[in-house]
């Protein structure tokens, strides 16, 4: 979609994480695998002096809470350095360029940047502006991707279900403005999976479902039978235009997630969902507490898939300060 | 005051800060006498790894700069990791609500949850919410309680004054909205303190003062007549509805602390403030900055007590985790 | 310009970083020397323990991205703990007066103040009020200083010129109002600079240039006219009142400078801005990322010298902690 820089070099090692699309099933592994051994034998996450004196820019242009804050925290479980830059404190006040912003954060030696931002492409925008060796992680992009969440989607997957292969995946929801539905499919692609559903009114699907190998429904009961993974999407109220949803609770009755709609998927069937969810609006408040339910799961998860992809980084940078 | 969650075990450890009415004298003296080993032989507070690689959330949804500053350094002192949400950083923005806040925070596996909230009763519904074995501390909950402050404000007279038993104490100010002065007044009976005044307009005071063991005074000068500490209550404009409140400076007339309206008191009486302190609202400048007063120290003070308490409430956990 | 404390003790050492008024020669190299042994053979910046256990307080009355970062990055490398209070989330919203904040933070044991303020002043006022043994940096005080950028500044320039006797220095832009400025004039008129010249419309140039040693320019061509050092001035419209400027991008056209402008000094002229820059406003674009723009590297400087003053305010402060 954007004019990428590489994620990954010759040696088959990480130096961006842009977005999936640029990724293959090897390296999808090694970040899940490398995520894995951030637990202990208890699901308790682990501290390691790997990024010590390293500088993690966090960049937050949108606000966040869930996504910023794991990062800091995979940051700080590493022992780096962490320096939050948000919207409103940034001197884009002043008027400055996020390519200016990130030139100067360059200048002042940090070693990797996150960034979240509005605009679809701004994380490969940034990779093209820093100097070789530091690298850039995308933590959100307008319509665009959203990788870390869709890795940590799939490192939850793999907790429950040992193979893709035989899996029925469905995606529920606003699938068509989603960066995380975007990135969730090209992940699931890349593992796999067996069968890759998307259900939404018209208005909310992608135009051309059957060029992404997706199957379409309409209908939230037919789409989800037999389905053994549901991810829900969060309805993002604020980044639709119009007339694009049905009104009131109609999306609801049509949409939302309930127990009477959960009895056409298998019985063990996961349900996983980006967060912050809107209990009553996407997904019957119970059923998101539900055992079915891995939310929170995801979240804890996602410390690790973030450390994972710091790690890898970071190892990248050393291994090529040595080249040099 | 509120179905409140246990806050000391079986065992006599601290489990949880939430108010002064769980607890009891010897266990307030245990955290006075903790905060007391955080200073060194000159009053310089020390530095301790004990809470290395722990995660403190410091979950502020009203604006504060000391509390928030000090639970902040005293996280630091003890080498803890410390993660700041505030109101307009955090996911309430994207309509999620305290509980779902909390849950997520918890799967990022934070430790100690610091929470200062608008609502009564928000420190111990999020102590409800986690899992057994992680602790929340109260920072300010509404017009409930405010137990650390209250806990550094008798560290402070116990650092002056050897015993309680004979001590006549007067607070002054606005008893009946301020959280600070339910805290002290619960802390001050445990300390088994000779004599409690509360001393302000009928529409201040509490309802039925005699129930709560406390002495009443509408006059500021017979009040404060051979009184040994002042605690002075900060004048809480934004928290008071329509008129309670006497026009102008004539509140300052009459309960304001002045030299002409301090002769009351005993001579070496302690002069004790929350703050922000009102100059010229609820106390005349001069003695604010009097030798009498020890506002300054009370800050100094709130570092050493919130260490205590985080460090007991370390302590508890590391127990707790070795018998599973 | 105001009544200040001494910022260099009788020793000879830096008690606080103010204005480059109370500095001599021999102090500034001091510094930059010392920001010189922070930098590896490769450039990179070094880590230190030097301040580990210290509390050093970025207290931001005004917004700012670069001079904030490279405090607080220059602060994490020495490995000291940060507290950084800004505007929106300081007790000033609760009416506390910044003698009242500072008290506190002093309190709280902070050991560094590192202080921004809108107004002429505050970081004078700040050190008047802090115990003996304190130190506080000023980070910019309205239109009064900013020392630690005109310091990485002459840093900057002596890196790629030994020597400031025979360098002709020309500042461009609102010299009038800008704190950058005056603290630049000091600086190399301390450091025995050749010529300084300023270049601007009559509006924006102080009153009386030759009592302060300057050479005037109101044409920007004749004033560049084989200079070696080019200051660009950032234009703060929000700094100025009414009708001191020419109207839209007449300004650009009589004091941008373009390739066209830059002919007239010197070929290899550096070009130094304090950042944010104004692309097209005070400054080409082109110009702005040309080989004699150092601006970027300005800013790595920037975390050198911050480095600097801090360790030299530590150790002064050590030093004076034995002596009691």
């Amino acid at each position: 979609m954007f004019n990428a820089p590489q994620q990954i070099n010759s040696q088959g090692d990480l130096t961006h994480m842009l977005s999936i699309e640029g990724l293959n099933q090897e390296s999808i592994i090694k970040i899940l695998d490398k995520a894995q051994s951030f637990f202990d034998p208890k699901g308790i996450l682990k501290h390691s002096l790997l990024l010590q004196n390293k500088i993690i820019a966090n960049l937050f242009f949108e606000p966040s809470t869930r996504t910023r804050s794991t990062f800091e925290l995979a940051a700080k479980r590493l022992s780096a350095n962490v320096l939050n830059l948000n919207d409103s404190t940034s001197s884009t006040s002043k008027g400055e360029s996020l390519r200016d912003t990130v030139r100067n954060l360059e200048a002042m030696q940090c070693d990797i940047f996150v960034v979240r931002h509005p605009f679809s492409g701004a994380a490969h925008f940034v990779a093209q502006q820093v100097k070789p060796g530091l690298s850039v992680i995308n933590a959100g992009d307008g319509c665009h991707a959203h990788p870390t969440q869709a890795l940590l989607d799939m490192f939850t997957i793999r907790k429950h279900r040992k193979d893709f292969h035989n899996l029925t995946v469905a995606i529920v929801g606003d699938i068509k403005h989603s960066r995380v539905a975007r990135s969730q499919i090209q992940a699931l692609h890349l593992l796999k999976t067996g069968e890759i559903r998307i259900i939404g009114p018209k208005t909310l699907l992608p135009d051309f479902p059957e060029t992404l190998g997706l199957q379409t429904y309409y209908n939230l009961q037919e789409g989800l039978r037999n389905v053994d993974i549901i991810m829900m999407l969060r309805l993002q109220r604020e980044r639709m235009q119009g007339c694009l949803l049905p009104q009131g609770n109609a999306y609801y009755h049509l949409y939302g997630l309930t127990d009477t709609s959960l009895k056409y998927a298998n019985p063990d069937a996961l349900i996983i969902h980006p967060g912050p969810i809107n209990r009553g609006v996407e997904i019957q408040s119970e059923i998101a507490d539900s055992k079915n339910a891995v939310i929170l799961d995801q979240v804890t998860n996602g410390v690790a898939v973030r450390m994972a992809i710091l790690s890898l980084l970071h190892e990248t940078q050393e291994r090529e300060r040595k080249v040099k």
